[in-house]
């Protein structure tokens, strides 16, 4: 039996994650405060007060998790068994239709000398357009016989390539060829165990079978770098383990590819917090659950720029508003990760966490910060990936466990 | 995947483990204080204020750890299942180089009347010279064919009888003969399983070899009560799964051994916290990691002698200082176990732990104790061995998990 799945009932709650990635920080110690302490958030405040608080870890202490394992832990799928390669991210972040067993690549298009080393990394970040006409030299030339192979565009220099086998299952633990820097030649391809080679193998195929193309394609020669080959597998979705219907409204392909893993429907288009208000809107009655992903607190963290990931925090309160006036039963405040900027990156940090239902014990806080929730929360520090079991009783959708 | 291990990278930082044994209290009802509360500790105050805080498990609520499972634990190693027997703890102690599959005992040289009944259990804590002289005797008799016997003084009337096989590997699992009171034989050495019928035969026949020259040695007879009988398997080192390389600097037989089980370089001579400091500062550069035991506020605690034990408190806190000044990036200052001086014995309460980092989040403590733990604790209450997820990210030494 699985917990909370087994228990899952239906019910008309709706339920809110209003998730500000990366909001989590740590003591800037000039100023001697948080970015969220320092950030003045009166919203967030104020539903704080009422709101069940706490701290999440979001894989285990200390462990830094990339935005796959932190988001699939906020959705209830551990973090660990269910790590997804960065291939599979950067496919099903374009929409592309995954399938069970399918070998997923992230591929950075590349500039390369005669002798085969690498120029720039990036291509000069070529337009997307030029990046499509690139795909569509690959999809020409490149064929692996029996196994289907799909090339697409993502965006700029980047692509993705997907492998799939109708036979013998494909497997992953493939390295990357990105040598990381420039100057050298691509890495070699390794199969990790015995049971990639044949994924290896495939690999350097294509590539023997892309190189002379590429090169006529540009000057300098492109040449693709391929990284994350990873194998995809099916997870069951938010539907099926907790009868929700659940609409991802984010405006970053990555967090719209995660989405998609879990089976939430995904909304496309939105630009803004104001795109991503109407979108939730417009589709209210439609969905249980919805995942309202911002952005720019990760991005100033990863910035270093203490002030502008204030800014955003303030930016990301004063648009809650709109959202609580739809009357979401549920709403819970938090991030996937912390991203402090003192550290310009991702952190092992915990990440506070807000929980606003009308069943919620009122914690108090006066002001919604990491310290705050250290101190005063009614949840204490546990697990990201136990929040759902949370927030499926405070939306009445879980029976009782046992006799 | 093991985390944090899979994610270990290499860096620069230096990590010191400043651990007083022992440290965490309970309330005294008199005083309405634990000894941490009443103790006057400057030095650890100040650092608290600006370090990460909470309360750590050593093995589960409720659970009393010996030494051997609390310190695993404090190392990143599960104490449940990599819990050493005393006969192991014993040999490492005294630097015995223990092989994968060895059986351990640990040897208290008691005295027997003429019916063999337990005259006194420690022989009148005879000098460790008569002890050396016994374990010759014994070596000079004892036979087990094709199984080797390393028999080794300890201290006083303690010593340590190893069990090699080069051929069929031995199991433990056989019972103590020493019957814990006086007037009566020792215990039969019972099997607890098939398996480990071997090994009971082997030391019936060992005690049976070592009865007539040990009585013959003394008056009264000597006789060999054999205890915590287990078999040593060899665990993935520091270094090998952090990249640490790592000193003990402790004061007592035991943690060195602990340490030398775990891999560890241990300094050997240090009487005091100065000679401590001394060692970890001639070995500043050749080393990562610093474990520094303290051995006084368990000692005091196991007197019970609450006053003694807030000196032993502020001593270390005294101390400090210069640790400090060797300018460690993070610095760990907690204990392996509670000892409250109430209880005159370990206990099952969580301790009091305070990670200092550059990247800390400042949990704002005055005071660091049980309580400001409890109540301001940036890292919750979390299981002693999820540390060192902690302690590396805040070194800087572990990579990102996950795209």
């Amino acid at each position: 039996m699985t917990l909370p799945d087994a228990l899952v009932r239906d019910a008309d709650s709706k339920i809110l994650f209003y998730i500000l990635d990366g909001l989590g920080g740590t003591t800037d110690p000039e100023r001697g405060l948080t970015e969220l302490q320092a950030a003045a958030a009166p919203v967030i405040d104020e539903l704080a007060r009422r709101s069940e608080t706490g701290l999440m870890v979001p894989v285990l202490p200390g462990i830094t998790p990339g935005s796959g394992p932190a988001h699939f832990a906020l959705f209830g799928y551990d973090p660990v068994e269910s790590n997804i390669g960065r291939g599979v991210l950067e496919a099903a972040g374009i929409g592309f239709p995954l399938q069970d067993g399918d070998i997923a690549i992230r591929v950075n298009f590349a500039t390369v000398d005669e002798e085969g080393k690498v120029v720039d990394r990036r291509a000069g970040r070529i337009p997307t357009e030029e990046c499509e006409r690139l795909c569509d030299i690959l999809a020409a030339v490149v064929n692996l016989g029996d196994v289907e192979v799909f090339i697409r565009p993502v965006k700029e220099h980047r692509a993705a390539i997907v492998l799939r086998s109708r036979g013998e299952e494909l497997a992953d633990g493939v390295t990357d060829t990105d040598p990381q820097q420039v100057g050298v030649p691509p890495l070699e391809l390794v199969a990790e165990h015995p049971g990639a080679e044949p994924v290896a193998a495939m690999l350097r195929r294509l590539l023997e079978q892309a190189r002379e193309p590429l090169a006529a394609a540009g000057e300098p020669a492109y040449y693709p770098l391929l990284r994350g080959i990873a194998r995809h597998r099916v997870y069951p979705s938010m539907q099926e383990r907790y009868g929700l219907r659940s609409l991802a409204v984010a405006t970053y392909p990555m967090y719209k590819g995660i989405s998609r893993l879990l089976g939430m429907d995904v909304h496309e288009g939105a630009k803004d917090l104001g795109d991503q208000l109407a979108a939730v809107a417009s589709e209210w009655d439609s969905y249980d659950f919805f995942f309202v992903h911002y952005k720019a607190t990760d991005a100033r963290g990863e910035d270093g720029d203490f002030e502008a990931k204030v800014a955003a925090i303030e930016e990301a309160d004063a648009a809650l508003p709109g959202f609580l006036d739809l009357g979401p039963d549920v709403v819970v405040v938090t991030a996937d990760h912390s991203t402090p900027a003192l550290m310009k990156a991702h952190s092992g940090h915990s990440v506070p966490v807000l929980l606003s239902s009308p069943l919620a014990r009122h914690s108090g806080v006066e002001h919604f910060d990491e310290l705050s929730c250290a101190r005063y929360g009614t949840l204490g520090t546990f697990p990201a990936r136990q929040l759902m079991g949370l927030v499926l009783m405070h939306a009445g959708r879980l029976q009782k466990f046992g006799a």
